[in-house]
């Protein structure tokens, strides 16, 4: 199995409004580093995953919706709490959705994101693609 | 699949009395960083995978039990080596009693655990859990 | 001239309402890694160069007036601009007031801070200290 | 699970003669960090993977072959693209054939290899070992 | 003093044709991770050193002309080595030429730069300004 | 001002006995990572500050008297703390006494040590040659 993982930062507001999050139950703020791999049993004709820059403009246009934002007035967390798994989830599940109708994406195993919340802690989710 | 990964250092002393081992046959000692991963198929109602404060204390806990410590003299390697190998095993197996008996350490998929030795080496074990 | 530093990371959320601040402008967040050396000529008569726990103490008493904090609302920063930069020197200021009473604090050089905004960027205060 | 991983640099030159990979279509060159790790259901007799300083020199000795190397003149890539992920696989199965022949290399359940690009960017290639 | 620090990697081929070079006398290539660091007495009325925009923007311009390129064939190194260290040099006196007519760039008492060349390695350059 | 940093890790056991040192009063151990620079304010006629493989072959020969030893057994420390500051002098000062007789040693301005002990904290000594 091949991987390719592209890096990028992106800094949010949210509040986590239950007893067992602590003093993060107010609104603060936090920087998340998120590393998106991407998985492929065999390369393409370029021996790539897939292009790397096609890669980091997905992952832009993925972040974009999310960076500078407050998470609690955000639509995709209506009603859900943004916690680092969940927005883990949320990026994986918002890349896949993009690199679906192109051949490269048709092609992928799985999209896996780690979400970096500081150097002693972070959080990751495992999307494997079951395509037919 | 879900994972949150916490991550602690502790130091300790210990010899490697095989031939194998060459220089670190005598007593030395070594500060590992350790990164202990919990894995699990869906979120709990908090949208988490396990509470984070409670995962480190859990690492603390059990590090504690070797921190500072001539692992030569330690129990758990009475008539055994104390390789990073082992040392990671016996880390998830501990971290893993831990968790057992809370509803979201039944819910656990897995532990995995990574030792840096030094920013060329580092080893790990993968503890699959089959609980029903 | 010798040195010691401790690192520990912090939540904050804040507005930068410049022109200049772009996106920044509005209520978002960050995580920072503060990075705090303390600088001295001589060792002290254990062999360093402040007592790390006591570093650590005051470096976790100063971050947690900071920590999950709006810092629009900090009285620290009452009609002031919280930058990465000005909140270096406020941390900087903030350890240095701690340490001065203490025979090491008295014997120290300087302070430098470094705040690491993410793994592109980040900002630094050095604070040298002329006592007499 | 263990595993068991070791770090080494290489520098290359290379082109990468595709539309795709627009500047880099030309003649430059790349720093690529390796990280290569050695899976293995149970330890040896020493409670290792394998013996560190054996895996350190496989390494050592499969990238003396690309090491400051123009990669357009290596037989291994003629009328090949030397992509991160290509020099991942090459890597992976150029250390599967040198550990082969040893009783820890017919124990190993796989190799993986990270190629770490730029801080920002890193692939890998994951090879199964299905010795009977 | 206060500081800024932005990073950015860049890819170059070169040759170091001198036998002090041992191997990287024949042609190869690097990947560099630059980290340009501003220093400055005092903040701007924004409290800052510079705007990190502008400061990305600069290395961007600054790094364009070197990235993809054969540093044998670049007018800047005609007749000359380009050394880690003589790169770092290059990069702090272009950054310098570029922030020079700014009233930030008038404020500014140095900028340092630090050339990553792997992770065991790295140099750079302090370049004092003394302007009046 | 020029610099060339090189890194190495090492590993020590020792003990700190005095009441300060609390849990660390016993022997323990512990890996430091050393980040040795060597400063010049121009560089030689290869364009560099030193050589980057005597650097590290000086690096290898002071760190290989400390590798897996015991420190409160070492002549070094005889009757002295083997603090993390005391370590880096003495490894500063062991690289200044083997450059000394080179014409680039005699260029030199200075040695700078960093000791990483964990990811939250390190030490450092910066020696200041004037040699005429």
């Amino acid at each position: 199995m091949f991987s390719l993982t592209v890096r990028r930062h992106f800094m949010i507001a949210h509040s986590l409004p239950r007893e067992a999050f602590g003093p993060a139950q107010g609104l603060h703020g936090a920087t998340f580093v998120a590393e998106v791999t991407f998985r492929r049993a065999e390369l393409n004709d370029d021996a790539i995953v897939v292009d790397i820059g096609a890669a980091n403009g997905i992952l832009e246009e993925v972040l974009a919706d999310l960076n500078y934002k407050n998470l609690d007035e955000h639509p995709a967390f209506h009603g859900k709490l943004s916690t680092t798994e969940a927005l883990a989830k949320h990026i994986a599940d918002a890349v896949a959705d993009q690199v679906t109708d192109t051949p490269d994406g048709q092609a992928l195993a799985g999209i896996d994101v780690v979400l970096r919340e500081n150097p002693d802690a972070w959080a990751g989710y495992t999307l494997d693609l079951h395509r037919s």
